[in-house]
Formats: structure tokens, sequence, C-alpha cells
């Protein structure tokens, strides 16, 4: 099994799908657009999942689970949603096939829908239906829920985990009897996504709020965290909007209060997807292959034993064991990989493909000596430690590797985020360099528009409580009183 | 909140209904045939997953994820599969809508998809596809994948939990060297899910094969878990299939076996899904609603304070808060309902209702006395007990109302079981007492399909294991081997 990959600095988009293949994370279906997740890839999804629903059930939601469909009609109810994802909707249009004469299976033409049904791309039409049943009073309120679901928004150009047809994704809708509490409930989860990115995912970010050109379709105010990718370009890890009255009032949704008035109750929805083991995977890994941060790694250390004999394997499976045993009892998920290959090479390339955090090497030396060969994949450095207290020494080692994972993105942000004051500069930075360009806007659509069209640049976010700074538009001279993020992004 | 249960008596089916809706487990929505799975309905299906998942993993399993379309000609590979499934397909024709000129939302004609793409009904089809491409070798082999699920088959009459048009549902898929391995697995699986169905949702079960008139559209052998409910009808809760090498064949999965020949490999599929909550429904509950066995209860213990006043209150919230905590140390999962309602019996209902499996009243003179009052739900019983050691007896009552509901369920399929050798009582028992009739068939599906086109009583398995025993079909008094198992189903 020999795994080409091809270096960053040679081809970027081919590296990151080397890695994706070469560590058996997902590969593309016989169905367009649509990936499979391979065990390995789904695994780290789970950890997420793990991570996440820990999050939101702690932050006071359930899980509950919505219907895959919508009728069509429900999506004309709230105008700019329709309009955002009118054009990338799969729909169903009949129940049932049938032999055709000929023999073939076909679709039966008498089993048609009298009402087309859109596989969701999101549920909030089908979701503000339902709340409508379950709000009556503010005894009801608030409504917080999750879902986690796949859906299905028809991508033309698709890659894996980043933009694919179907995506798995967790998706929180809430109801609140005022405006302020569902502006601090859309705050509260952009502050979880924050948090999950920084401290699981080991990936630093920039937390602000949408243009209006770039927010959701259907929402008051969308509030965003984004990411930078080792090529520069921005991926969004998180997305929280404020959702004002629009889906209540579209789909009835009113709550009697304490006052005895009737009005329209407050809404927010909140989602990160599948896509973020994309971000993962690019905001980390080098040319040998995937890095992962240990608290979202499937297995964060392997057990490699290094032998001539398979007496040798047997003593070194004692010594293997014993350790596999004493990292288990401290949490740490571990792998012993006791397959009879003469070549160690072979498996360490494979674990480093896979990035697992830790290798232990352990040989018939290391046996006579109490000591265990420790490489990190994140440095590719080994160094001897001795047995004693191997369990705490490993422990330590995983949160260092967590730290410094998280440490060299941000290094790497930082290097690469620019203030920018001139139209030359912001050209020749977003052309040659990428990264994160600060650059003051003077707050049009217009702007924003032509500077996408000249550069392909987008305004990633509005920074959150940064310092006002008065400047002039980089693009059109005109005042300024805040400098904003621009960026190439997925 | 008056919440009107219907008693079995008057009417089953309303009275379970009942249920579903007054402890808040689903409720139909706006898409024909799909429910909404709500919070507390879904949390008992998390606890399912969660008990499964762990299962399957213990016993080799990895999860994957597979796409929800398939191409329709994938569904034409395999003869008997597209039988089936052809005809509850939701099938997707196109994928954008657009603006008619009148301002309505239309389908966009120019959208329309090159190939039909189906809504899993199962994933055998689309999985195989993918096998192809994941085998090459005996090292490749076996592949045990699960996957966690929705699924869509388009049912015209539909029932909340146990017959909706999309569910939800694990589907293991592997792929053995050799047909004992397939065989062994499917055996594996099966014994899962009687272990599951009888140890933990407390429901005892018979395990068998079906029919060739029963399996499942493209197995070769389909074995299943059945249990019985309390109107007398029979429900399936798990199902594995020894696949042969029909989908292997139909999708070209070969291996290279040792000695360097090619050979199709050997295929396992096996499922259970939210219809387990519906069985879980209608084996154990009462007139008073919902009984859960306290391993699958999402809230185990809830705490009930008894107060005439606020200073009552906060004192009882003392003892009852630090007794929520010795219970939670032991891994119970406890709710203390402090809500200021003077009337304790309007939370008793509301936790009667929902199955809560013990309840614990706490009033002045228990705080006086140290003693706290215990009521089970599966007997509707008090016993006062004293504080001491309460986690290490309540532990124990739990385990008690498990073993309980699973002894009252056993005792009712006992009671509700018939050695039937005349047709004119096999006649009366379907049609007045209903439950499970062992009684000799000649092994025709003739004589099968007459059986239920006259009772509506199917074979619901072929014992496995049982003792041979000579005899007469009970219709056409032709000579069988052993008994089989009769029962109307859901």
């Amino acid at each position: 099994m020999e795994k080409k990959i091809h270096t960053r600095e040679e081809n970027y988009s081919q590296w990151y799908s080397d890695i994706v293949k070469g560590a058996d994370l997902a590969e593309n279906s016989a169905v367009r657009g649509c990936m499979v997740i391979k065990p390995y890839g789904y695994a780290i999804w789970e950890k997420m999942q793990s991570v996440l629903d820990k999050k939101f059930k702690d932050t006071g939601h359930e899980n509950a689970y919505f219907p895959l469909f919508i009728p069509k009609s429900f999506f004309s109810k709230e105008a700019s949603h329709v309009k955002g994802f009118a054009k990338e909707c799969a729909v169903v249009t009949h129940y049932r096939l049938k032999n055709a004469e000929d023999g073939n299976i076909i679709v039966d033409p008498d089993a048609k829908l009298e009402e087309e049904l859109i596989v969701r791309p999101t549920s909030e039409t089908i979701i503000w239906d339902t709340y409508r049943r379950w709000i009556q009073s503010y005894r009801d309120l608030p409504v917080m829920i999750n879902q986690w679901a796949n859906v299905v928004r028809w991508e033309m150009r698709t890659r894996l985990f980043l933009r694919t047809t179907e995506f798995l994704w967790q998706e929180g809708h809430t109801a609140h009897a005022t405006k302020n509490e569902a502006i601090e409930e859309t705050m509260q989860m952009l502050d979880v996504y924050a948090d999950f990115a920084e401290n699981w995912m080991a990936i630093p970010i920039l937390k602000g709020i949408k243009t209006p050109a770039e927010k959701f379709a259907g929402a008051e105010d969308t509030y965003c965290v984004e990411a930078l990718m080792q090529d520069g370009k921005a991926l969004q890890v998180g997305t929280s909007h404020f959702l004002g009255q629009n889906f209540p009032k579209a789909f009835d949704v009113k709550y009697i209060t304490k006052d005895n008035k009737q009005e329209y109750v407050w809404a927010s929805s909140w989602g990160v997807s599948t896509r973020l083991v994309g971000a993962l995977i690019m905001a980390h890994s080098d040319d040998k292959g995937l890095i992962l941060p240990p608290k979202l790694a499937p297995i964060q250390v392997v057990i490699v034993p290094i032998f001539k004999n398979e007496d040798q394997l047997s003593l070194i499976s004692e010594t293997a064991n014993k350790i596999k045993k004493l990292l288990e009892e401290k949490g740490i998920t571990v792998k012993y990989d006791d397959r009879v290959i003469y070549k160690p090479g072979w498996k360490f390339a494979e674990y480093e493909l896979k990035g697992i955090p830790v290798r232990i090497n352990i040989g018939p030396r290391d046996i006579e000596q109490g000591t265990v060969e420790v490489a990190r994949r994140d440095l590719l450095e080994k160094t001897v430690y001795k047995q004693t207290d191997i369990e705490i020494k490993i422990a330590n080692l995983l949160e260092q590797i967590q730290k410094n994972i998280y440490q060299k993105a941000l290094t790497f942000r930082e290097d690469n985020t620019y203030k920018v004051d001139t139209w030359e500069e912001f050209k020749d930075k977003i052309e040659n360099k990428g990264g994160f360009i600060l650059a003051h806007w003077d707050g049009t659509a217009e702007t924003e528009k032509k500077i996408k069209e000249e550069t392909k640049a987008t305004i990633r976010l509005i920074p959150l409580n940064d310092l006002q700074e008065k400047g002039k538009c980089v693009y059109t001279g005109n005042p300024s009183s805040q400098r904003v993020v621009f960026a190439k992004a997925y």
C-alpha cells in the first residue's frame, strides 16, 4: 500500500484529496456530489458529535427529530428563505416505481404527488410549522431544540466534506418570548462553536457578524466563526442566526404573554456540519498526512512493536498490553498493532498518514532497559521515555500536543493576517498571499459586490467587540468606522 | 392539562395514540406519514441507540455513512429486491425550484435529472456498490459496518413509530470470505437483538426464521425476533438477514482468496428502527400511561416535593437535592421537580403518564422522620423508606422493576400462546383471543397464503432449535415436522 501524498506547495487541492483518501476518511459515491463517509472519517465526526451534543444539553437544549421532507408551499412562506434555497433543492415528485412493458423499472406516472416535497436543505420551515402547535402561552417558552440530521443542497461543484450535495449536520432551532432572549441564545451558541473550534479542534477563530449580502436566507443577523486554512482561504466553522420574527410570522407562531396579550415569538437557529471534518484536515495536516488534535482523535495512541521474530513479539506484547491498560485507565484511546509485519516503517507511515497523535515504539532493547520510544505526530520527533509513570507522561504529552497544534495554527493565522489600507495592496495580498485582510469598507452592498467581482474576496465578517477605528474604504475611499475581515473563502 | 387516556379495553388503538400523544413522544407532521419525534420520545430512542451502538462496536463493527439517494438503476440489479421495494419508493426527479411567471414557486422543468434518484428504503444496493471498491483480497475481509440513518418507505396507512413513511434506524452490512462466517454473523446479530429486547426493553421474545414468503427482498434467509403486544398481535423487534451472494453477485464484489482464486464474497444485513419505541410502549404500558423499563427510561427517578408554602419547599429541597446527588453518583438519572404547584396530584399524573419508573415524594413529615415515600410506576404501589442508604435501595428497586416488567410481559405471552391442532380452534383463537398460535403447517406457500387470506394470521417465524414434532398441517392435514408460530402482526 504505497500512498502518494502531493505536497501542499505542489498542489494544495490535490494534497487535500490525497489525505482524505489516504487516511481513509471518505470517498465519492456513485451518486453525484454525495460522499461515503468511511469508518475512520465517521469516527472523527462521532467524536465531534458527542462533544457538541454534551455542550448543547449543558446549555439547556433537547434533541428531537423532524421530517426529511418539506412541502413545497412551506418554502414560499418566508420570501428570502425560498430565494436562498430554491436553486439547490432536490425535489420528490413521485412515490412509486413500476415495471415498464420492456421490463425496465420506471417511475410510475400514476404515482405523482399532488404537492412536491423538498428534501430538507435546512429545517426552519417544517420546524416552525410544528412550533405553532407547541407554543400557546409564555409557559411553553423557551423551546430549545437541536436536531442531528442529513440535509441536501444540490451543489454543482463538490468536494469531500467541504461541499457535498448531502451532508450531516446539527441544527438548533429555538423560540423565545423576547427579542433579547433570542439574541442571547444566538450569542451563546456562537460562543459554544467558538469554544469547540478553539479548545477541541485546536483551530483559532474570529467571531463576527455577516454583512446583509452574506447572511442566512431568512435571518435578521447571522453571526459566524471563521478560521484560516493553510492555503490562506477562510472557512466558516459555525454559524448562529438571530431570526427575529421572520419565521414566527410566516408560520403564525404567537403566544399569550403574562399580561394576556398575543405576541409573535422570537427565533434563533444555529448549525455546524461534517464540513468541520474538512476544516480539521486543512487546518493542521502536513505533507506526511493528517494531523489530529488529541481531543478529537478516534485513536490517540498507537503502540507498535518492533521485532525480528515471534518470540520477541510475544515478549513485547506483554509490556505493550500492560501499557495499553494503564493508558486506557487514564481515559486514553489506544490501539496496539500486533500484526506480524517485520518492517515497522510500513506501520509508521500508515499511522502518520492517519494522524494518530502519539506512537509508542517498543523493541527488545526497550524491554531490557524499561524504556519506550515515543513519537509525536505533530512535530515528527522521537524521545525515549522510562516506562515509569508512562500513563501520566503520555497524558501530559497529549495535552502538550493539543496546545502546540493550536499555537501553530494561531501563529499561521497571525502571520497571514494583514492590515491593508490601499487598493493596490489589497489586490496584491489577495492574489499572492491570501489570508485575512483587515480593511476599511464603506458599508455598501455595491462596494462589497465590486470587490468580490474583482478579487473573489468576500467580507467574512464584521468583527465583534472590535475597537472602532475611523478610516477610508479601501475601494471607494468613503468613510468607514471599523475594519472588516476580507478573504477568499471555501 | 387534562389528558384523557382511553382504556385498552375501550379502544386499544386509541389507547396507543393517547399515550404517544399524552406522554409527549411524537406527533404527526404536515407531511403525510412522516412523524415529528418529540424530545421525550427522542430521548428514549437515544438511550436505545447508545446501548445498541456499544453492542455493535463490542462485536467488531464500525459506523460509517452512505448516501441518502440511490440511482434507480441500482435497484434493478437485484431482482427480488426491486420487486420488494418498488411500490413504496420516494423518487427525486428534479434538483431545482424556480419562480413561475405568476410568482408561484414551481419545480424547474429544465432541472430534470437524467437518472431518477430513490430516497433509500434500505441501503444494500448503494453499499454493495461501494464494497466493490473496498474489497479486493481476503485481507480486506471481513467488512463489518453499521449505519445510523433515516429511511423512507411510502406507506399508505401509517401509525406513529409503528409504521411511518420516514423512520430512523440502524442497518448493519457485512461482507465475509465464507458462507459460514456470514451465517455466524447473521446469528450473532440476531442474538444481539434478542438480548437487547429481553434485557433492556424487558420484552420476552421468540427467535426464528421467516418463511420464504415473509423474508426480506433479496435475502437467502431472514431471521427475526418477535414479541407479543398486549392486544395479542405480534411485532417484529429485530431482523437479521443472511444475504448469501445475491448482492455481491449483483454488484460484482469478488475477492482474491489465499489460494489466489477469485470468489464472490458472502453477505449479511440486519436492522432495528424507531419501531422499537412503539413496541416498548405497547408491551408494557397501562391505562394510566406509559410504563418504561428503568434501563431505557430517560428519567429513572423523579422527586416531587409536597408542600403548603415556600418555606416548606426550601426545607424539602435541601433533602431532595441531597438525595438527587446520591442517586446520580450511583449512575441513576434523576429529575427534581421543584415547580411551585401546590397540588402534587397534578405532577403525579404527569409522571405516571410519562412512565417514570420511580417517584420519590417528600413532605414535611418525611423531613422530620428521615423518610421518603417511594412510588413504583409498574405496580402503582407506595412504600415508605428510611432515608438511610436510599441510593442503594433505589438502585435495587430499579432492578426489581426491570425484572418485574419483564416477568409480567412473559406471563402475558405465556398466557396468550396456544398449541392448536384443529382449524376450528385456530380460527377461534385468532379471531377472539389473538396471541401466538403454535400450529403445524405443511410447508407450502399456498397454504400459508390461504391461511393469511382467511384469518389475517401470518407465520411469524419457524422456531429455531425447537424440538421436532411430527404432526399434521392445521389447514390441509398434510404432514409436518415442526410447529410454526402464527399471529396477526403489526
